[in-house]
């Protein structure tokens, strides 16, 4: 390294301390052997990592967004459990090749989009190794908590926004498409997945609910084994969501079926609910019954596997 | 891989989940966005991680004691703070080049070892990488809380067990030195440092508190910075410990200085803490002033950095 690991330690602790000092709930931050914090009567616990050539790329994503994407994958999963992150603790590892400005701005992703959830990185460990890696483990509060098991019979089902830009953006990126404004979305989705906390937090009143990070297909065949029912969703609902229209038009346009990028992309940390009156987009309904039917997916494609 | 990733986390999944099923504090475990469990009014975080050949190697240590070895790390974080460990997250990069049998031995060693400290893996994320790597959060239950910077002049100072035996262990294997009875206790404290939760639990009077992970000097001197105070280590009160007898033969054998073992070395998870009628060893006294007086050491020697 160009620094010492003290100076590393020092430059991130800066930037993740400030939450720690104004955060009444964090008793000790960061600085001793463990960080001690105010929690609920229930805590969700959760871990996500990301592996620097298997979950990005430096060439494709700046520091940044490299921190901002972990950090939503982590906090996604809080909220798919129906909880409010509090939380999160990272473990490092750096190649020791990397610009001091490179490792703050990866540390500022993290930070910032904590802070956009009311949450708060309370410790961490540093090491080196031969390729970047981030660990996260996000702690959240539940007064309930929401399983992919509470679906039934009668629900709607509903998505918290239309998924399948970031495997649009993966697509591009991997296949080297020149870049053009009718991707930037589609890019900017897959570099820094946009997390709603305001939408994600009203699907409370969800009966079953998972985060799609592994695609809307997978995820919507567990809550149907978790709930022993039947899934039907509506294309042409889809179809009439906000953002189709210029998805449809991406994925024509790099030769994917739009379906495909739908079903089978995943990253998008995009919620799936079934619930009665709901926002987000409606998308179908639960019936008895098993499996999932998805009229326009004969069978979610081998090929598609998500990004890691 | 010989296995699919499906495999691999249904073997892994098998060993953490009875825990998770016998525990009625853990209300949702492994299988679900992230795991719900009952928390106290304060939890302890940390998170600490091993990399191969940064932390381990493979030749050197069985999976078992790898796998133990990274979650006494964590857990002795935890005791460190005054509080008792519950629930762990693991985050696991294979290469695909492992056995399944070696796989199950790593988590049998992550679940043997937080078993004996009552606390259950909760959850985890699976990926692939060049190198394998464990990265482990842990979460413990604080009534009080016990920093580094609780020291007073009038404490006696008081370590949890004997220091040194990691390091030494860590000479034999790095020199290849010829396998020996002698280096038995050595070479297993290295392999899978000895966590005692009885005494780490017993030592919640303390006024100061920390693990040695990273070396009695160095951490004597934290104490010492973060309290204000003196820290004396009389060494005389060393020598009459259990096992610095057979420690300073072994650093004898191998061509070391048994002070730069006990002072330098680090990974034994021992708890050094400064308070009244400690059990463990009783090493020196708390004074009015700075610094830590420690007769042996003239100076923590530039080359003793610890094996990460």
């Amino acid at each position: 390294m160009k620094f010492t690991e003290e100076q590393v330690i020092s430059e991130i602790s800066s930037i993740f301390s400030p939450s720690n000092q104004k955060n009444p709930q964090v008793l000790v931050g960061i600085g001793d052997d463990a960080a001690v914090v105010a929690t609920d009567k229930h805590s969700v616990i959760t871990t996500d990592m990301a592996i620097e050539d298997v979950h990005f790329k430096c060439e494709w994503s700046t520091a940044n967004q490299i921190g901002s994407k972990i950090t939503v994958a982590n906090l996604a999963d809080i909220y798919a459990m129906g909880a409010d992150p509090q939380y999160l603790v990272v473990a490092l590892t750096l190649t020791g090749k990397e610009e001091m400005q490179w490792i703050k701005d990866l540390a500022q992703g993290i930070a910032d989009t904590a802070a956009a959830s009311d949450s708060a990185v309370v410790g961490g460990d540093l090491s080196r190794g031969e390729k970047i890696m981030i660990s996260i483990t996000a702690v959240g509060s539940s007064r309930l908590h929401i399983t992919r098991s509470g679906a039934r019979p009668g629900d709607s089902i509903y998505l918290s926004a239309l998924p399948g830009w970031s495997r649009a953006g993966f697509e591009i990126l991997s296949r080297n498409l020149s870049d053009s404004p009718a991707h930037a979305r589609a890019l900017s989705q897959f570099r820094s997945p946009e997390l709603s906390p305001t939408i994600m937090r009203s699907f409370k009143s969800a009966h079953a609910l998972c985060d799609i990070s592994d695609s809307l297909m997978i995820q919507a065949e567990q809550i149907s084994k978790a709930s022993g029912v039947n899934l039907t969703i509506d294309s042409s609902k889809i179809e009439s969501a906000e953002g189709f229209a210029d998805l449809a038009a991406v994925a024509h346009l790099i030769g994917c079926d739009v379906w495909d990028l739908i079903s089978g992309g995943g990253e998008d940390h995009v919620l799936l609910a079934t619930g009665v009156n709901l926002p987000g987009i409606c998308i179908g309904e639960v019936r008895a019954g098993s499996g999932v039917e998805f009229p326009e997916i004969k069978k979610a494609p081998e090929s598609w596997r998500h990004f890691n």
